[in-house]
């Protein structure tokens, strides 16, 4: 098997519009994070988060499901859920995009593993190209018996993800072939006029067949997809907003149901509309993502507000302690969001995937890269029993449903193909990570270089390398939401530059190599309130800076835990840089007291006065019990004890 | 079968402490509530709420159940829990808590029904006392292989819990003897040296084998409650806090996992403290009702934060929209206040039981008596999304789990027990209803009669109708927690008394037969807020007015929505009585405004001056926008239309 890399001359990640596609930026075709933040994330994720994926697969007993279906082992099928197969596809994608950011050569061991594993589902494919471990197993084969909960095409939808990533960044055809037979079986079952009019209760394969379709060039594969957008909404799995059956995507007002099931299937929508130019859909698409943003995103970028059916609540329905915002909702969400900045160009896209990336996405992975979070919530109070299981607020080793892991370790090791685009005006760099982006300006390559301390320093120093020396074309960088205040120099003056309604700051100029941009973005600390509906968080403040939210953890403010801590919102905010805490952070400071509550009554609804007639309730200002409270990134929260956070602090 | 009434020489109730029993007080041998609001809750449950049980219990398939149980039907098992029986045992107890009210000829039909449904669960019967038509239909019979989930204790208890009620209220002996035929094969399985070591994941038959035990004098019952209350906590049922098994109650600190099962085994221990003056027990029993009031209770009086689990959440977490406070947890406050009471002498624990009756208690069932809710939400949102169901937030005519709508009934069909009770120094009346309630001091009977219009008027007048008359003795009147100020007359006169530190107002003097008393408390509607760690409702206020908790409906409260409505909390309140809206209420309308939130941007988390720096936003007085603010008591929500609602009223 090969892992010599093709040379690139398409965009290499995981998201590639065809030619032809309605698209407003295309991925660069090109892109490799060398250093910074992001590289030091990524070094984590490919030197401990990938490596243990065998171990953790074989020990949770999924690869022994693949060698039962295969009938070269013998035992119980091991796991509780008919998608175990999901979790090997997923850490097959990771590895994929890992062989190709390392180039191949450097992972020899990987690469073994990944060709074990491959082989290992290869052998578990039923000759027909079904595939799926918990049906094979445990129901005599009976398939398609229970669509609403059987994950038999979301398995399918990763398993062609994962032989995409593999052929695209690889050239590997093993598990391309695989998937392609798979596709092709499911083809055969599922049509209006087949044997089969239905879809899968958790959408997955609808966004998996189109990328399918863009890398076979099979047509088949994005009509299936077409097919299955389409079907959702109409009540064949009876009608729950659960499975994404209540409404068509076309008809709904809002986000709803199990989020990361509507997340997967607004991705494939996206992708649908990308290659079919469907303006019907690009209207859903756009209506619901701002919806969802605007009235059911944690401020983390976190979704899904019930634990309870792991789905999004009401509008302004976003509880802290309760917060579900599920690893993988913050992967989806990803992955929706990019599809939309590349088919609309609108910056604010990116806004949310820099959000949603800094916090909600990576507090699920620990710093050391081997503990998890499924629930990412915003508050743990004093003295909270939790009662483990796969929504602890404490970080695990693995979960009984492992779906998160490996859908960070995919994200990670993908990364790089999220951050810059390109148009026929020029290149788009939409997050700041020191690397090297590739695009292409009307035939002709752009490479753009960046570097940066970011999310620490705000300041970016970006190099032209190469580009069309003939005429001007575009350098866009996206001035994030949250900054108040930019500067930008070329060539080391001064440059005004315009910033479009939805923040792209465009400098257009003919460019040589060797031309140096700096961006310098205000990453002063601030205080952030919420949109008054939000009524779980009224008279709280959170702290951010740059695009890391900050939380207080009882670590850091010892001395009577976070219940009663009340922040000063009139004083200034400091920051310190400390590189020995937490991999190196920089932490914000903030001025508070202890509030101490009247002890007087074994009622805690009282009158107003009762509640706030003490002296210390009063209290405000800087004397007796003034607190330093110190913040740290939410997404170290949870790396040092299991204790008590919270993101929202009170102002009074 | 008879159903003549035994005269009562001992209480009638629900619950009869033992002769040598270590209470503070008894509950009076004979109640009649023969007017106002409770009698007319009452009528509905009689008229409405309980004749329907037969029809409901027939179609939902629990009778048919016991009758393939019986082998007298064929069939499959219906219903999806293997607690279907329970719902029969609640239906007749709260019949047989009518028959006995009735006096017993006035409901032949009842009767008779009862009779037959009497007759259904003893065929049930297996002849070694054991019945649950799950284990016997579904399961083979394989008894006791799932104590975690099973319920069949459980069923046990529920069916105790009826034999008991049917004997002491109408003398009837058929469904006692099915009891006692299945408690002494309990009594054969259970113990640590017996066939079992265990108990039921679902605490209750601890409280009703005490009950059997006072009812029939047969102390194997007391001792086998005991074994089951003292196994809780050791992990034999896993550990989980959600089965009580994480802790003993003697190590808990506060109320945790499943809310109805806490308070369900606490009842069974405050029996238990009851009947064997177990300190240690006693101790506990009040540690947790104190913990639980002051740090997990609702204040509707609601319990249960967490509708995944159904269980209380960490101290202060009180959601509004996600509240679960499931209508039995209400129910199985009250039984565990009472025994505290009981017990202890202290009025707050009625204090409690007046709050949960008269609104998280109450709120479960629809004004007509017909539909019910499972959960009792303090907020739903405008556009909000019901999923249907069980926990829905629209009143149901029955549940998939119907345990709430028959421990509705059972517990309106005995409320006349909760009201007053007797001790050697005089009768104490704890909540105000009109009525007539027989004590008996050193032995001989003291009769005290009540009349008032509360919860609308806040004066009762009390009438001595009879008691010793050689010596003085003592008429105790609880002054409510709520009550900022009252006053007191004797045969028209203001007297003097005190008021003890737990809210008894005790009035001693040498009584005479038409002596009466006029208690007047201070009703004015007023303000309420939560101590600030509730999160959840930091800057809002509650209305309240007497013992109700009241809400903001959308229906009153038109154009716009509540999202985004205000209270003006500086100005007054004002009430007026509404004899034609919701059966009679009186409505408590306050000053407010609509706020509008600045629509300029699609993030909802921005700089505290961006959200606020509007006219709209700053609107703090009369003018524009100004609104009356109608507000109806919590009882009667969702009575009228579906839609939204909420307690807690933001304050800006």
């Amino acid at each position: 098997m090969s892992h010599s890399k093709p040379t690139p001359l398409v965009p290499a990640g995981p998201v590639r519009p065809g030619r032809g596609a309605a698209v407003a930026l295309r991925p660069v075709v090109a892109a490799d994070v060398t250093g910074g933040f992001w590289h030091g994330r990524r070094e984590v994720n490919a030197r401990v988060g990938i490596p243990q994926g065998p171990r953790l697969l074989e020990s949770a007993g999924n690869l022994h499901n693949l060698r039962l279906a295969a009938h070269t082992a013998r035992g119980a099928f091991r796991g509780d859920y008919p998608f175990m197969d999901s979790d090997v596809y997923k850490w097959l994608e990771a590895a994929a995009w890992r062989l190709g950011a390392s180039g191949g050569a450097a992972d020899v061991e990987l690469a073994a593993q990944v060709d074990r594993i491959t082989a290992l589902v290869a052998d578990a494919q039923q000759p027909d190209g079904y595939l799926n471990t918990w049906f094979q197993v445990t129901k005599d084969g009976r398939r398609y018996e229970d669509l609403r909960w059987g994950h038999e095409l979301y398995c399918a939808g990763h398993l062609i993800q994962a032989a995409v990533a593999h052929h695209r960044a690889t050239g590997g055809k093993e598990l391309l072939e695989v998937a392609v037979r798979f596709a092709d079986h499911l083809d055969s079952v599922f049509g209006r006029d087949k044997q089969i009019d239905g879809f899968d209760g958790h959408p997955e394969v609808e966004t998996a067949l189109v990328e399918l379709y863009r890398e076979t060039g099979e047509r088949r594969y994005l009509d299936l997809a077409g097919y299955f957008v389409e079907r959702h909404g109409h009540g064949l799995l009876g009608g729950e907003a659960y499975c994404q059956d209540r409404l068509p995507l076309r008809d709904q007002e809002n986000v709803e149901g199990h989020a990361v099931r509507q997340l997967y299937l607004l991705a494939g929508a996206a992708d649908l509309a990308t290659e079919t130019g469907d303006r019907g859909l690009l209207a859903a698409c756009e209506r619901l993502w701002a919806a969802m943003v605007a009235t059911k995103t944690h401020i983390t970028g976190g979704l899904g507000a019930h634990h309870d059916e792991e789905d999004f609540g009401d509008p302004f329905e976003l509880p802290n302690e309760r917060a579900y915002c599920e690893t993988c909702a913050a992967v989806a969400s990803v992955h929706f969001g990019w599809r939309m900045a590349l088919l609309t160009g609108d910056a604010r896209y990116s806004d949310l995937i820099e959000r949603t990336l800094f916090n909600g996405f990576l507090a699920g992975v620990s710093l050391d890269g081997e503990r998890w979070l499924y629930v990412n919530p915003l508050q743990v109070r004093d003295g909270h029993a939790d009662t483990g299981g796969d929504q602890s607020a404490r970080r695990t080793r693995w979960f009984r449903c492992a779906c998160c892991p490996p859908n960070v370790m995919r994200l990670l090791a993908s990364l790089e193909h999220y951050i810059a685009s390109s148009d026929s005006d020029g290149l788009q760099i939409h997050q700041y990570a020191t690397g090297r982006y590739v695009g292409e300006v009307a035939g002709e390559p752009v490479i753009v270089s960046a570097h940066t301390d970011y999310p620490w320093s705000g300041v970016v120093r970006l190099s032209v390398e190469d580009g069309p020396a003939d005429r001007p074309w575009t350098l866009s960088l996206r001035i994030p939401q949250w900054c108040a205040g930019h500067r930008i120099s070329v060539a080391g003056q001064d440059a005004a530059a315009t910033v479009s309604e939805s923040g792209w700051l465009r400098v257009e100029r003919r460019w040589a190599p060797g031309d140096e941009v700096t961006l310098e973005l205000d990453m002063a600390p601030r205080l952030v309130a919420a949109d008054p509906r939000v009524d779980s968080v009224r008279g709280c403040v959170a702290l951010e800076r740059g695009p890391l939210v900050y939380c207080l953890e009882g670590f850091d403010n010892p001395g009577g835990g976070l219940d009663d801590i009340v922040i000063d919102a009139a004083r200034p905010l400091a920051e310190e840089s400390r590189p020995e805490l937490l991999g190196g952070v920089i932490t914000v400071t903030a001025a508070g007291y202890r509030r101490t509550v009247p002890n007087d009554g074994w009622w805690p609804y009282r009158a107003p006065a009762d509640l706030t007639r003490t002296p210390a309730a009063q209290h405000t200002g800087p004397g007796d019990g003034a607190l330093v409270l110190t913040a740290v990134p939410y997404y170290t929260w949870a790396n040092r004890q299991d204790g008590s956070m919270r993101v929202w602090i009170p102002t009074r």
